[in-house]
Order: C-alpha cells, then sequence, then structure tokens
C-alpha cells in the first residue's frame, strides 16, 4: 500500500516531469527523475513498479505518458476543489495562490468569523463561517486548508468533519487527530523554522553530522 | 544522533507545554504529551532519554523545567533572525506572521527584485535583492525562508549559499538539494494538497487502509 512518503515523491517526480515537457523532452530515464526528485534511480524504478507504471528502462519512459499516469494516480485527472477556513496572512496568501491552478486545484470559497474580512462578492469569496455547511453541502465540497488561530483549530475542525470535508491542509499550530476514513496533514511553519534552527547549531559544532 | 523527525516531535512537545503552562500546569507527564504529540507515552520517554531530559516517570515532569531544557536542545535560548526572500502572497505573509515572536524567532527584513514590492522604510524593511549579501555579512543572518518563483530558486538559493546563510525553509516548488554544512527544509504546499487529493481518493474506495 502506498505512504505519504511514496504519494510525496510522485508529486515531485510529476512536477519534475511538467518542467521537462517545457523543455520539449519527450523521453526521461529514471536517473533524469532521481536528480530532478532527490532520489535515487532504483527508487525512481521502485515506485513506477508499485503504482503499476510501465516504462523501457534502456528506451527510458515516454514523457505525455507518464504525466498522464501521474495524474490519474494523483486524482489530478479532474479539478479538485478547496475552501479555506482562515482568512489571516497565511489565508490571505492561499486564495491569492495561483500557482494552484496549473495543476487542478482551485481556491473556491474563503470563510471567517470576523465582518472585516468577509468580502462575498470577490472573485474567491469570502464567506462567514456560519455558511460553510451548507456551502460545502451545496458545492459537494471534499477539501480545505485550516489557517484559523490555534484556539479556534478544534471547534472549526469538527465543524467541517460534520459538513462532511473529507482532505485537509492544516496549517494552525495544534496537531490535529486524524479521524477514520478522513485525511489530515499537519503543516507547522514555526517546528519547521525550529528544526532548521536546530541543525544548524548541531552542524555548527559537529562535524560528524 | 538525533533526525529530523524527532526534532519536529521535540518542537511538538514544547508547543503543549507552553500551552499547559498557559493553563497553570505545573506538573506534566509522559501520557498528557504524548496526547498532545500525537504519539505514545513511549516514545515521549524514549525521546527524553535521547535527548538527555530527565524527569520522574512516576511523578511527573515539571513544566517549567521541560520548556527550559526544549529550548536549549532546539537553540531557542536566544532569538534567531530570520529573512524572507521573495515578497508575493506566501512571501508577504511570513513577513506579517505575528506568532513566530513568542518562539524566538524574528524576522528582520524581506527581500524581492521587484521595486513596488520593495519597502526600505516599514516595520519589516523589503530591500533589494542586491542588497542582501551586505545585509547577511553586517547583521550575521544565518537563516532564510525561500519564497520565490520556481525559475528563480536556483539562482537566489546560490545568492544566499555564498552570502553565507546556514539555514534555509524554502516554500518554492524546486526542491532545493543540502550542500554539505547547511539545512534545507523543503515545503511544497502543491505537493501537500495533491498528497491530501490522494489519499481522500484512496479511503474512499478502500477501507482497508
Amino acid at each position: 500500500m502506498p505512504n505519504k512518503s511514496s504519494i510525496m515523491r510522485l508529486s515531485r517526480y510529476k512536477n519534475a516531469l511538467l518542467k521537462l515537457k517545457s523543455l520539449n523532452f519527450v523521453r526521461v530515464f529514471s536517473d533524469n527523475l532521481a536528480d530532478a526528485a532527490g532520489v535515487t534511480a532504483a527508487q525512481v524504478r521502485k515506485d513506477f513498479s508499485m503504482f503499476g507504471v510501465t516504462g523501457n528502462r534502456r528506451g527510458g519512459y515516454q514523457v505525455d505518458e507518464l504525466i498522464e499516469n501521474m495524474n490519474k494516480i494523483l486524482g489530478k485527472d479532474k479539478v479538485r476543489d478547496f475552501i479555506v477556513v482562515g482568512i489571516g496572512h497565511i489565508g490571505t496568501a492561499l486564495l491569492n495562490y495561483r500557482a494552484f491552478k496549473k495543476s487542478g486545484i482551485r481556491i473556491v470559497a474563503g470563510f471567517d468569523i470576523d465582518v472585516a474580512k468577509q468580502n462575498p462578492k470577490a472573485d474567491v469569496p469570502v464567506l462567514p463561517l456560519e455558511k460553510l455547511p451548507e456551502f460545502v453541502k451545496k458545492n459537494n465540497i471534499e477539501y480545505a486548508i485550516i489557517t484559523v488561530p490555534d484556539f479556534a483549530t478544534q471547534q472549526v475542525f469538527e465543524l467541517m468533519l460534520t459538513a462532511g470535508i473529507k482532505g485537509f491542509l492544516n496549517f494552525a499550530p495544534v496537531r490535529l487527530r486524524c479521524p477514520e476514513g478522513r485525511v489530515v496533514n499537519n503543516i507547522n511553519i514555526e517546528t519547521e523554522l525550529e528544526n532548521i534552527i536546530y541543525f544548524v547549531n548541531v552542524t555548527g559544532t559537529s562535524k560528524e553530522q
């Protein structure tokens, strides 16, 4: 069964392939993809075999076929709608993040309890939080990005679970536990920064790392 | 030797401890921390033992002592200065992200090649990219967050390596390889969203997951 890391690698292969395609590459070898994704060529072949991606080790893979294959596996053969809950700095940035479009991810609405942040007429409307359940049901929304302050996280999460959201990317500094049948990825930017500080200090004092 | 995961857990313990402290907790048990960080109590004790954090399994740990210990291990006993390079939506959000302050992380400047984004008089000044080497040397900056578009990433990264930056958090959708003696963490938001889409679809069609 694929795990989170193997799917992350698949996304990276696909991003590398899109770049190679834009450079007019027609064929690609596992070594090329390995370099682009920062893994070994053996890992690329192992991943491809796990996902049933076929190709010729000597002749290479067809770039177009690979991209199509990856998009199917990743569920990117159709556009997926996301909502953003919590329209602070990070939430606003994600609402306006144009790079999502080319990868079949569409941000369709934002939600906030603060009236000052609401804007139902915007290109990507920002609606009152209490409209969330209705909006989710009416538009069959399955995915959400959480960017609310820590104290609000659990309550907002439960509201969204009840509304039927299945997949969550959580930027709030509260680690959300994943209920059965749902998917939750947590990104804590502060923790990432602390991690970097730690390892810079370790490598600064020891060359063995 | 601690790895990235164990340091990430340590950050999570510390964040949980800060919340418990704000609720007036004086003592805490490995089970409490396990719940807050989403790991087992055995894992908490194993991590503490690896980092030389002492405590009494029966009597629990002193919250204040633990926080002080974690801050020392994580290098959070002093304020660390970061710069943000690339002042688009995500870069702007990070420049203004107030939550960093309480964890000893200070964003001291932003850099961009676009004159329209530069603002040397702001609270957190945004300077022309060509001023980066001078600024980094003058202010002993060791840490940077990269939020530039994909095509600019490698060039900006090399400029910062030459300037002497040691630790990087990279949000650009290009995976940066880490040179000897430096630290690079990559966060690709798009890849995270793809990951969620994939697993929602898998759990939707199979209950074995």
